[in-house]
């Protein structure tokens, strides 16, 4: 079975480790937001596909919830010794990768290339692709102005109200190669339990990969990053609430509207009226099993609508 | 007492060191050689000015002779085994300045700035400045073409005879804010204990610094970085030997023609007929007293030729 999954970071990596259990990972194609990506110190940071690659490849810090298992911070707390701006934290051995991509991005490499080689490094058995090699970046608008998304999410901890989100690039950016053939090839869609506006929204701004995603032949079916009405962690709920108007599992539909075929939402959300085929179980992922159980839930989706 | 000191990385450190114990260091400024600086994953790194920095600011690794004491190594270990190529070593403390340093380079910070604020926040009372804070470049000419200074010397292991020098940059090239100024105000004029060529020599193929020098009105002393026709670390005898046809003293102040009115030698090296003042004594500076030693006759070049 061949699947293709739309991801932010941390829930959506979190998923697709279920789903790597419970399918085959050579058949999986994770393909993972850039619109976060930043430049620090003249280095290409990914912040949702590192999460991915960490995650998958079992080196992720789990209870920081970002970053790599066994981290240092020598080279951080010294550039800030020395006066830099360090408001972005960067361990020692998460900024190896940014070196290393660093060095092949100059050399040529595309992002798509470089992060495939890491994966394998890292042992991952699925495809992890960016959306796009191209430069896509996401926006925020606040009251005060607009922020590029790490200085809104990180600096300013995701606090100001998001009046309003723009992909810089999204007119001319493409799919990276190998995206759209998944998208393609794919026995399933699945869009992953992460933020509809910040982390699936880049992906889908991308004109070619939302094209692939409307026109499919096969079922699509989202993860609803909420439970009882609530993100899990960071700002998806608040969003919700302000550009759909609330956060029960309608309104996430409502986020996908034409491009999921069914929604896999907590059984505390309750029972919804939905324009998609509801799939309810419990999605809150602490463990193998549970991340299993979403997983295999979104499964279903492929075989209940074929 | 103004101190104006033309120097490399460990010879001239060292030398530095033992200066700063027996003159007022406020009066002292390093003009340091930025012809081995490199880009490497983007980041500008200046490996003399950096051993100036670590060595002045109690923080150098005296045994390995490079780099910071207390060091690790987890970004760069983490940058290979993702496949980067990893042939210059870089610690992650070390990291960190290089971090800070490019971040303060694009916003705009000169290096000769970025540098002093350094300077200041490892607690050097010395100052310290890059020759220049343009582009300038070593080259090495060998058999097989030509090469980055770095990629020979680290890369290559110094090992390939070396046919030819080139500063990249150096007619263009003006010297960094504050170096003329230190050299036009000092009392005297010192070249360290560094190779002349590929040390000494970057520094003085800026036009302006080697006027300043060669139309000096007080007295310039060179301390030799040879012990008994020995460099005491890198290639600097092999240098001599092919460039002066010899590595005695007077050999050494061949290369500083009209830019020296003595030499300090060490007493290994026998007495010798020199075009300029010869101050022998024992050179090597393994401790703090033999650093002093190797100062206070410089300095006494100051006294000696007034």
């Amino acid at each position: 079975m061949k699947v293709a999954v739309l991801s932010g970071g941390v829930g959506g990596a979190r998923f697709v480790q279920g789903l790597l259990d419970v399918t085959d990972p050579a058949g999986v194609t994770v393909i993972g937001n850039v619109g976060d990506d930043v430049e620090l110190y003249g280095l290409h940071v990914s912040p949702d596909i590192d999460t991915l690659l960490y995650t998958l490849g079992g080196v992720a810090d789990d209870e920081r919830g970002w970053g790599r298992a066994d981290e240092t911070w020598n080279a951080l707390q010294t550039a800030a010794e020395l006066g830099a701006d360090t408001w972005f934290q960067l361990g020692d051995r998460d900024l190896g990768l940014h070196l290393a991509r660093r060095q092949a991005l100059v050399r040529g490499e595309a992002l798509s290339a470089v992060t495939e080689r890491f994966a394998r490094a890292l042992g991952i058995a699925a495809r992890i692709l960016p959306a796009t090699d191209d430069r896509l970046r996401t926006w925020v608008t606040i009251a005060d102005g607009e922020l590029p998304f790490q200085e809104w999410f990180v600096l300013h901890r995701h606090e100001p109200e998001v009046l309003g989100v723009r992909f810089e690039g999204a007119e001319t950016v493409q799919a990276a190669p190998g995206v759209l053939e998944a998208l393609h090839q794919a026995d399933l869609i699945v869009i992953a339990p992460s933020n509809p506006f910040v982390s699936i929204g880049p992906i889908l701004a991308v004109e070619e990969i939302r094209s692939a995603v409307a026109d499919r032949s096969v079922p699509s079916v989202a993860v609803s990053p909420l439970i009882g009405g609530r993100a899990v962690k960071g700002p998806a709920d608040r969003m919700l609430e302000r550009f759909q108007g609330g956060t029960s599992p309608s309104q996430v539909t409502s986020c996908y509207k034409g491009l999921i075929d069914a929604l896999v939402y907590d059984e505390s959300d309750g029972e919804v009226e939905l324009d998609v085929r509801p799939l309810v179980t419990r999605t809150l992922m602490t463990d193998a099993a549970s991340r299993r159980r979403v997983a295999e839930t979104a499964l279903e989706a492929a075989a209940a609508l074929r």
